[in-house]
């Protein structure tokens, strides 16, 4: 299909829907599917500081149970039996043996979805051993390191009919999910330009002193205590945008990526490296034995994706160096940009003053996403602003109701795949890497099912 | 020189300087060159709006004389002259015949240099005969549209030995110039990432009814008035970054670009073509005959720089959609970041709390560069904030006192180069090009030119 065709066929699938704005087709105000299982087993394979924030959202809900958990740490998983025990429920049964003891975990007869939340590069085998057994796998990000892995996903997915969600909390910010919301009632009108990234000092994450998650000292690896036991050797040996997701997750659905729409190639730069070198000399001295590590990771990795609507998104990742949290969002269309590192938005002929920003407060108030305006008072306290509540009630709704889970597969696919495709591109002096279509094609006609109106109330 | 050697070389060639902080030995701090010449005698290439706001600087200095003006419009030129006029001066002399008069204009032995401020497609041309005439050619932006164009300045500045200036007024911005300031005063330690971009909504700039210069209609070429009577059409026949200058500029000087770093490759990616038709169409109804028109221009152009210090620059093209103006300046080095768009700023350790933005004015403030120090007085007032001054008076000192520009020809080449180059790039499905080394490798050892501290007070 040429673009003007493409073109014609995107209006043609389009319908007016209230006010008379514009909006693709593919419905969002579907009524909630029935419940099929009022009480949902699950299983935890990794309770780290992450995996035990999913717990703690689990023992609040009266609609599940944990009944294992698994862990190579034993002390980790112990803790995390004693708060199942603490609610009154029974102990769930640990998997502590070896690195190999979840796929144990994954074969108890009793489990209904199994939430992963381990290093990165167990994600991938552990989803895929989840859905093989029948298991609702709901992996943490990024889902997988390669497009190998990816592929395992999806062929294993597709082989079983299992379904699996990437655990994408940034999906499910307030701020997100109101834009999202002004884009589906066309405010922005056809989409053009977005911007995001993960742009996070992890300098205190990457190195610590072995006893503690963040800081103290510049130990990594074997020496380290929690992700810098793991997460570090990544930057060691590997260059490109290791940690898309928390960007590309909501900027995907908003471009109703694999849904419609589908990243079709990328190329990405990497600046020098300095960062995670400057620290190791700072706080640990030229004599420390990782002041001669070699980090390959460039301090900020650039990726601009081209999309099949001939959208573009620039996706950062600047995870080296002293600076202020961003995601650094902007979603901009025929009719109006919004950002978020000037909490600013501008529609043409609904601002005050042409060719000023305005506060995207207001904005965002009023047009806060019904999933939020029904359930912030249950989301409120939960980790990272309320949106990790949105998360885990995502998946575990999809299980009582047997559904597919609103991000999927092919999601999970796609936007991982960032990380390996970003890393080909770099090393080939920053030429266009295509991305696979995982989907095969289904692409062009899944409808949408991230965030509709009426499902999971 | 491979990348550990580039790094000790730099680091060798680094010296201390007051408060102990590192920085290039590039000397800034020059005292100023003695004036050879108390009087300058210019001539004007163009006066349409632009050349008058050139015209009205010149005409508040006692240092200068307008002695010739040319334009094909005679309306334009006549009211040129009777501006000067009006001051007691003696009349200029006229060169309206044609469009090759100004070719007559460069020619009069009574002129010292020559300001050039005419559609993008004569920049070169005009610029090269002044050259070969010995008259100081100070060029608006962009300088050259191709890469044929970009080598034309160098060789005829090497040839000739008369020097260029590109007329780029942002790199005077009072913040940039702070910034910049604080760049070599070693603030951001060494540099990483760098962002900028032209993001002006330019819609009632390339459409307007023909007799005012914007908006009120939407025609351009043949039925438009000023800017809409050409700049447009670039928009219908090219596709790339067609007005890069405003954001490199700065970017460059603070990189030393051409100055012991280079330009090496860019990347660049177009997203579909939506504004410029539904300008047309909105304002014009589907029956005008340019609703019809094909914009070459995708909406969006998003250019990725890698320098020979491996740097990156996001450079964003942005001129046919709703927006507010930004030239979304990101300076990003060892030890902090400043961004222009939340007009704030992070330095490690500096500001009060970590992972905090803080308010750039403060800083912005006690960095003020000693050109505006010393010069706010007679810049308030002049345009474009006050920078529109700076770069006209670099220029008439550069004159006075026979020394090269501080913008010279190899930025102007440099900078514009980014145009062909990113058409290039996306002709090719975003592949890297390379930029040509316009000095022929003499970036390596070329000394700082741009605000110096002591000059031109």
């Amino acid at each position: 299909m040429n673009k003007e065709n493409r073109r014609g066929f995107i209006k043609k699938s389009s319908i007016m829907v209230g006010g008379g704005l514009m909006m693709s087709s593919l419905p969002w105000d579907l009524q909630p599917k029935p419940i099929a299982k009022e009480n949902v087993k699950l299983g935890l394979i990794g309770v780290g500081l992450r995996g035990t924030e999913h717990l703690k959202l689990l023992l609040n809900r009266d609609d599940c149970k944990v009944t294992a958990i698994c862990d190579i740490d034993k002390k980790a998983a112990n803790n995390a039996q004693m708060m199942v025990e603490k609610t009154g429920s029974k102990k769930p049964h640990l998997y502590t043996a070896d690195e190999m003891d979840y796929l144990n975990l994954v074969a108890r007869d009793d489990l209904d979805g199994v939430i992963i939340a381990t290093p990165w590069e167990w994600h991938t085998p552990m989803a895929v051993a989840a859905m093989k057994q029948g298991k609702y796998a709901g992996v943490e990000v990024s889902a997988a390191n390669t497009l190998e892995e990816c592929w395992d996903l999806v062929n294993t997915h597709e082989t079983t009919g299992t379904p699996c969600m990437i655990l994408e909390n940034v999906c499910y910010r307030r701020d997100v999910l109101a834009v999202l919301n002004m884009v589906r009632q066309n405010l922005f009108g056809e989409l053009i330009h977005m911007e995001c990234g993960y742009q996070h000092d992890l300098r205190e994450v990457k190195f610590n002193n072995g006893q503690q998650p963040y800081g103290g000292g510049v130990e990594f690896g074997e020496k380290g205590y929690s992700e810098a036991r793991w997460r570090t050797w990544h930057s060691v040996y590997r260059n490109g945008d290791l940690y898309p997701t928390h960007g590309i997750g909501p900027i995907a659905t908003m471009l109703n990526i694999e849904r419609g729409n589908r990243f079709v190639y990328l190329t990405s730069t990497a600046t020098k490296s300095r960062g995670l070198h400057n620290h190791i000399i700072k706080h640990g001295g030229d004599d420390h034995p990782n002041a001669s590590v070699k980090f390959k990771l460039g301090d900020i990795i650039t990726t601009v994706i081209k999309t099949a609507r001939d959208e573009t998104i620039i996706v950062s990742h600047d995870t080296n160096l002293p600076r202020p949290y961003s995601l650094g969002f902007r979603v901009q269309g025929e009719n109006g940009i919004w950002m978020d590192i000037n909490q600013s938005i501008y529609f043409e002929g609904k601002n005050r003053e042409p060719h000023r920003w305005e506060s995207a407060d207001p904005w965002l108030e009023k047009y806060d996403h019904p999933l939020w305006k029904q359930m912030a008072n249950k989301a409120i306290g939960a980790g990272h602003g309320g949106m990790d509540f949105f998360v885990i009630h995502a998946f575990i709704e999809s299980i009582k109701r047997q559904i597919n889970t609103p991000l999927d597969v092919y999601d999970a696919a796609a936007w991982s795949a960032i990380s390996p495709l970003s890393e080909l591109s770099i090393s080939q002096g920053s030429a266009p890497v295509e991305f696979p279509d995982f989907s095969r094609g289904k692409w062009q006609d899944k409808t949408l099912q991230f965030a509709l109106k009426g499902d999971f109330k």
